[in-house]
């Protein structure tokens, strides 16, 4: 594909942009994503899982390769590769009867029952193996970061997305709260809705803004859930019911930490809180949030409602500290993403 | 310098950012920047007004350059060359004596009585004179804002520098408010304050933090005044009058369209309001802020103290938009420049 030597902070920084490519559509599965260098260590393929029950990305990277481009080729994966025979084979087994020299991946496999297993089975064929030990160490778990949650604590993850002015505000002390940011920043909430299982929002949001909460991208055929916090019986002409089978909303309450593990039984992997500012402060104020989508659009509110209205602090060193991990600018808009835990 | 083709566009964002060296040492006068291309359109030298009084522009461009350097040359100036003779010589009048081709400037003169003086005179000299139309127009009119507004508004230019949280407070209900934002951003705060005269504090902050308010930055030789909101006596042992003559800290009370009023009769063209939460928002309701300087750290700080605490609108319409100018990463937290005007 391209003449150029692939250095491996490179190939792996790749992969990983290859494995947000299934962003959609692998959960409950991790986002995977694999990169294939020759002999000389020129790029020849890259892959990602696309999809729950679908190939592994190693298949997905080596599926258009011929046995003499992969002798001693070096696969580059963001995760260990599967010892063991689920909905597709095994990939280590894969991997194993194949030339190739080397393989080097991200991180271990989470569960411990089989960490180590696809790498003992490569190593056992005579591949050379390693665990990346680079700078994208931290970009490895972001990438599948709800997986591995999922997997160690057992329960759902749970980031938040806020569109709120320069001063914090997600809606003025009346309520109104329609539109802060502008279409381009909207345009990538879409994209980050298509990222979870599930929408959360208070009872005075869905029936304020009547919103779909559903993913309204052309490239991206998904249905998620709606969970909205009441115990209220909701009319069925509300558009939540509207873009989805009735079974797929939801209506929840009593404490958010019982509420977050029913969520889990029920299967669900995965749930964006998109407001009000009430529900983000009390998810916040219990600890409950896993990451933070801010979109913060270039208007001041003054004294609205905010969505860390029911937070306090004596000291700063108790105040919670969140972790940048992306910046990036929509039109007028600015967005980060934080990790909270 | 270089063998590549230069673009209009390019030179002028060259010149732009040659501009910008001189933020600190230029005031009254306006930033501007100025790059020579030779005959081919290769880029063969910059120069940036570096100080009141001294060389401007164009003539720390044309300074190593000879004769025969500049046969059929372009010269690229954010500003249109001077017509007059000041504290030194026509810019326009030297440009006319080269052999030069061509002169593209980006802004008029915003002096009326000798608007387009510059341009008559090259015109006349027989070198073909354009006014930049491109896409950095904006960008030409920042560069000199502070100048702008001295001139057509006959005020001084009102910068605020805001360090906040998350959820845009800048400090706990309990007053504290050391250290929100890293060591990165502080250290771009001390670049901020060098490109205005002076800082401006509310008395609790000169009290409770006792903060010098100076430029403490190694390349950067400016010594700024320090003015305070108070109609108290100040004790000369805090640390403003420690790192300045008496005479450069200033304290003002009374309306605040007043105060700004009689800093510009003494001779300040721009300031910096440093906080704190309520002299912040006095400024912002009365809408006497040009510019905003954002640095948003990584925390959530819950119910404290707001840089817009005393505003509050009825609906988005009427709220304030500004418009974002620049956003940069530094250390752990955000940092985004705003147009309020």
């Amino acid at each position: 594909m391209d003449e150029q030597i692939v250095t491996l902070d490179q190939a792996m920084q790749m992969a990983i942009d290859e494995a947000y490519k299934g962003a959609a559509q692998v959960s409950p599965n991790p986002k995977v994503g694999c990169v294939i260098l020759n002999s000389k260590g020129q790029l020849i393929s890259k892959g990602h899982h696309k999809k729950f029950g679908g190939p592994h990305a190693e298949i997905e990277a080596l599926q258009n390769l011929k046995h003499e481009d992969l002798i001693e080729a070096h696969v580059i994966v963001t995760l260990e590769p599967c010892a063991h025979q689920g909905k597709t084979p095994s990939c280590a087994k894969k991997l194993a009867s194949l030339p190739i020299k080397k393989v080097t991946y991200g991180l271990m496999d989470p569960n411990p029952l089989v960490a180590g297993q696809g790498h003992q089975i490569l190593s056992d064929a005579g591949i050379e193996v390693e665990i990346y030990r680079g700078d994208l160490t931290e970009a490895l778990e972001n990438v599948c970061e709800e997986f591995l949650v999922n997997f160690r604590e057992k329960r759902i993850f749970v980031a938040m997305k806020v569109a709120q002015s320069i001063d914090g505000q997600v809606a003025l002390s009346n309520g109104v709260s329609q539109w802060i940011t502008g279409p381009e920043s909207r345009m990538h909430v879409q994209k980050i809705r298509s990222y979870y299982d599930a929408v959360l929002v208070g009872y005075e949001t869905i029936i304020k803004d009547n919103p779909s909460l559903n993913i309204r991208l052309a490239d991206i055929n998904k249905e998620n859930w709606a969970v909205i916090l009441t115990n209220q019986k909701l009319s069925e002409d509300l558009k939540v019911f509207q873009v989805r089978p009735h079974e797929k909303v939801l209506t929840v309450s009593g404490d958010l930490k019982l509420v977050l593990q029913s969520l889990y039984d029920k299967g669900l992997r995965s749930i964006l809180v998109e407001g009000g500012a009430f529900t983000f402060s009390e998810f916040l104020r219990q600890g409950l949030v896993d990451r933070m989508h801010v979109f913060t659009a270039p208007v001041i509110m003054g004294q609205g409602k905010s969505w860390s209205q029911s937070l306090s602090y004596p000291n700063l060193e108790i105040a919670p500290r969140a972790k940048k991990i992306d910046t990036q600018v929509f039109g007028p808009d600015i967005y980060t993403s934080f990790k909270l835990k």
